[in-house]
């Protein structure tokens, strides 16, 4: 194994690139965007070998867009303060200038010469679309090749699998993910990034109107590239239709202490190793000892109730999510029968078996569950979990004649109630288990995007990172 | 002219081709889907060439379908009461078996090999998809070929102008149709059909996600037919993404006498012609006449305050709905600045010019103008307004050097109220104006569809049209 591929993970010493820091060297010229863009060029070209991260890089259009930018910053006239940003794109969504294969065989070659509505924002702000990341086929559980960049045995999750690994890898600064259930906060866990799943809604989704519980959202190296990536594409193509966008300043809010933190363990509590436990106890004590108070399912009848609610979330979101898919999925079937994966003939035979009066019981459990949320509302500042259920898995990838590994991205247990209560969540890399990353995860209530940011920020800023061996 | 091709229109004598009574004569074997399949192709054939309502026709397709259906009716096991219904489909929902155009150059022989989930709905129920129906372009109002079955020399409304005419010429006994502004209301009153426009939500749209207040809707010749179309659909497909969908009964409602109706004015009660403002104050009178109680702006001032808050519903609906559109439309004069009529890019522009702020606001009073809707809930049954600002009018297409005309499937202002509302519609061919139909429709509380249409089967069954010369 190549060190350098694989170097593993220490919170202490990892760091994470970051552009919001090169804005004054652009401006004085001991940087430029061209400049930035050949290191980031440099590191995909040492890495991706084994990471894979990309279906499809457009160096010279980036190259040119680069140059473009360090005209504006010379001038003075930046278009924004990501202006010459390297950014990647989720192959899930539409680029002018690459294909759009959305990790699916029936999608290979499919390029229909259009910027879906967050693209064209990041372009608008001066954003560089360096490349496409790989996703799971169709934002589903079949993973593409990509390697967790700090153990290529492990996966790098799913299904924002590249713009987690790419950014986990010092590729680039920041990616555009998009989640249903657990599509954008699991794989920055697993990868050591931060990341913000928008209140839903949030960020215009443009021609990828998924379900009615798809995101699009924000991995980045640093919680002060993520906000400003969000808040650029939200005061230019605004939230999806119907719905007011993400709230926010332009510039990334300042760290804010919470008094309260109501920890939620969620479904996922009773899978858990007893690494990962201990590892986020340990968080939770150094919370406390900074003077937070937590809130916990014994302490309150609220929480408790809400606890069992999401219990059910996998079940709700599945049947949910299921369902608004199936037509899609059923003419792509029909279309292209062996463009498509087993892993998703699968969902969509249980999707298939479904009647309206099952959707409808399902959304009304997930209105349920969204009133059990706001009741929590006054108790505290925000809830914390952990982002997945422990570091990545290994993966080795479908072995012939085995039966089908059902999570091969892994189990997004922590992840559906965020889906499900269309709650802001940020993910944050503050623990490590046995060289991997751990991340947990701050959730507000419908809006509280930018409090969540700050509080991150504040939790980052201000606790040590928990590592267990 | 050709008095075949433009009969005029008499309300009194104009029978529109039903489907619902036929079922047991399928049964019996004295009639049969194939042999009423053949009669509507006749009928097309004899005036398909002045009415010009199909973009395309799938003649074999439906032949063979419908001798399915016959097979069915025979053994006794039809799919549903629909089983053999053919059926128009607008030419904006995608079709696996003809092509997808969407009246704009743009997508000249786009052809998707898909079904909107809508399209496979009625193929489930045994529905026979006979053509695709024209559309002003994309939705909009750049309007196709398309003239009014009651006189060539008028327009048949849009944007579902194919929908509208192709029922109103007997061609076929209902359509798809959309509506975000007044695409469905409008025409359907212009060529004396029946309509529904949903509650907002209350038909899967599939593929076809187009803004915050876009809705799938049902022309038909006869209000069973409508109903039993629109609840097939919704109990195979559902409603939209995170939508309960259609509520209501298998077979259609029966007739309902309401006790007490709301009249809206309308932003359009100014620019109406005098000829259609007394032919309705007549209806009006009728309805008195019949026991049932009216609700004027000046009787009540909660009806007041709905009058004054819908008077801006033009604005608030083109700011909502431009801004919805502008990256997708964007895209489509980057990719094909040819390919795009100039009405669809006047319109481009000006959202162009809006900001997220624009946006918010704009959803702000279309809230308000929800809380304004519902609070008039408990004064009556229902609402009672007209379905456009007169019967259709004359439309000779553009002329070369001509400002381009703003409205040439004219004038949506009695329809943005429904639209910006979510509210149900049914609009009732229950007048004639020298020769042409013009339409009353009533308007309901979210999910009250089943509602409107039994209180639209009561009207229909218990007044005489009025008619004016």
């Amino acid at each position: 194994m190549n060190p350098k591929s694989s170097p593993g993970y220490d919170p202490r010493t990892f760091k994470a690139l970051s552009f919001h820091g090169a804005a004054s060297r652009f401006r004085d010229g001991t940087d430029s965007p061209r400049s930035y863009l050949e290191r980031c060029i440099e590191t995909i070209k040492e890495r991706e070998p084994i990471v894979k991260a990309f279906v499809a890089l457009n160096e010279t259009g980036a190259r040119a867009a680069a140059d473009e930018s360090t005209a504006r910053w010379k001038g003075g006239r930046p278009l924004s303060a990501i202006d010459g940003m390297p950014i990647g794109i989720k192959d899930l969504l539409e680029t002018k200038d690459m294909p759009t294969q959305m990790g699916c065989e029936a999608f290979r070659g499919n390029f229909p010469i259009r910027d879906n509505a967050a693209v064209w924002a990041l372009r608008e702000a001066g954003a560089i679309i360096l490349g496409k990341t790989t996703t799971a086929e169709l934002g589903g559980s079949h993973p593409p090749a990509t390697t967790n960049p700090f153990d290529p045995a492990r996966t790098a999750g799913g299904s924002s699998s590249g713009s987690a690994a790419a950014v986990g890898a010092r590729m680039i600064p920041a990616a555009i993910g998009t989640q249903v259930g657990g599509s954008i906060i699991r794989p920055a866990a697993f990868c050591g990034n931060v990341a913000l799943k928008p209140t839903q809604g949030g960020i215009n989704r443009g021609e990828r109107q998924a379900t009615s519980m798809s995101t699009h959202g924000v991995h980045a190296g640093c919680i002060e590239d993520m906000w400003q990536v969000a808040i650029e594409i939200a005061e230019r193509a605004g939230g999806d239709r119907g719905c007011m966008g993400l709230f926010g300043p332009r510039q990334p809010p300042a760290a804010h202490k919470p008094g309260r933190l109501i920890v939620l363990e969620t479904a996922g509590w009773g899978q858990l190793d007893a690494r990962s436990k201990s590892t986020f106890e340990t968080l939770l004590d150094s919370i406390q000892r900074a003077g937070i108070q937590l809130l916990r399912r014994a302490d309150n009848p609220l929480v408790e109730k809400l606890e069992r609610t999401i219990a059910e979330a996998a079940s709700i979101c599945n049947a949910i999510t299921g369902w608004e898919n199936r037509w899609y999925q059923r003419n792509l079937v029909n279309e292209s029968p062996g463009g498509v994966s087993e892993r998703a003939k699968t969902a969509l035979a249980k999707a298939e078996a479904m009647t309206v009066g099952d959707y409808r019981a399902a959304l009304i459990d997930r209105q349920a569950a969204q009133a059990c949320y706001s009741a929590v509302a006054p108790l505290a500042d925000a809830v914390i979990t952990l982002s997945s259920p422990g570091p990545a898995p290994l993966w080795a990838g479908d072995q012939a004649g085995k039966p089908l590994s059902l999570r091969p991205t892994g189990d997004p247990v922590f992840n559906f109630p965020s889906s499900m209560l269309f709650a802001p969540s940020v993910t944050m890399p503050l623990m490590a288990v046995q060289d991997m990353p751990l991340g947990a995860q701050v959730m507000g209530q419908s809006h509280e995007d930018a409090r969540m940011t700050a509080v991150a920020r504040w939790i980052m800023g201000n606790l040590a990172p928990v590592i267990t061996a």
